[in-house]
């Protein structure tokens, strides 16, 4: 009991956000120390309808997955501007919506570009999504890839927990006397 | 008592909202029938800093002036796509947050374009900002002019009202027997 009281006081629960309007993924991670520890992910859909319901959806899904998992801090990717104006502004709304999920339950929201995520992850800017995928299963020891989108939101939330930078244990394309310590699998 | 009473339960409360990051304009009018009748206007304004902050600006800002004024029904302006990415990325993340002000107070919202607005306040689809706010003062009968963004906010409450078609009124360019009723003051 008192061992379950003491790791809960050191431990930083993060919840990572990849926001989008018809997918929003979330994962929440445990951070003891320099080590890491799966909580959940999944993730928010909202139905084809009028905008300001489905802002509601991901508004409400996001509250939910706080309510449930209270973690201390957010890690929300930074969308990327779409080719198209229309679908950035799009984009950008259910950003604001996901955002406003996270500070109006008071909790503090940091911001990372895919760069930055994909570098703490996978150690390379310009990883691809399968990359991520595999990282994130691995740095969390999970026994199955999960999905895209809830990867994402994982690895952002693994981007918060390494400080926005690269992985601390040097997982990826770390060399350490002149040798790769881990490569990821290209496919 | 009796009279107050009644005109309450015809009286339709309209909130008008025109988003933007840095200043988010409001406007609140009552419809009775065909009439209208000014409530309150002003704006919400954020300061330089976080996003995270200034959305949670946005999100409270509005769900205060939904406390405040306790409106039936919401009218957003449709932001316009900006020659800039990141521009209109920002105003979309923030018109968002507007609207999830609206809709977690479980207020209907009603998405209504600037061509719509300004052919229901002015008559004519290209109106200048400034033919908007003369409309505004005359329609709600204000003494003074209200300042550019409570004028575009009352503006889409007004297009709302009128059920995002023209002026019911005919106020301008309406022509009865080949007359033009009343007419902007062009500037």
């Amino acid at each position: 009991m008192k061992d379950a009281t003491a790791s809960r006081i050191v431990a930083t629960r993060i919840l990572g956000l990849d926001p989008g309007l018809r997918i929003t993924g979330f994962g929440v991670i445990d951070k003891l120390g320099s080590q890491l520890r799966y909580v959940a992910s999944g993730c928010i859909k909202t139905r084809d309808g009028e905008l300001p319901g489905r802002l509601k959806t991901l508004l409400d899904g996001v509250r939910e997955v706080v309510a449930t998992y209270s973690p201390d801090q957010v890690a929300v990717e930074k969308v990327f501007v779409n080719v198209n104006p229309q679908s950035t502004l799009l984009l950008g709304q259910a950003r604001g919506a996901v955002i406003c999920g996270a500070v109006s339950c008071d909790l503090p929201v940091h911001e990372y570009t895919a760069l930055q995520v994909k570098q703490a992850v996978v150690g390379y800017g310009k990883a691809s999504k399968e990359q991520v995928q595999h990282m994130v299963q691995r740095l969390l020891t999970l026994d199955g890839s999960p999905g895209a989108d809830a990867a994402d939101a994982l690895a952002c939330a693994i981007c918060h927990a390494h400080g926005g930078q690269g992985t601390p244990g040097g997982l990826v394309g770390r060399r350490r006397a002149g040798r790769i310590l881990v490569a990821p699998e290209p496919r």
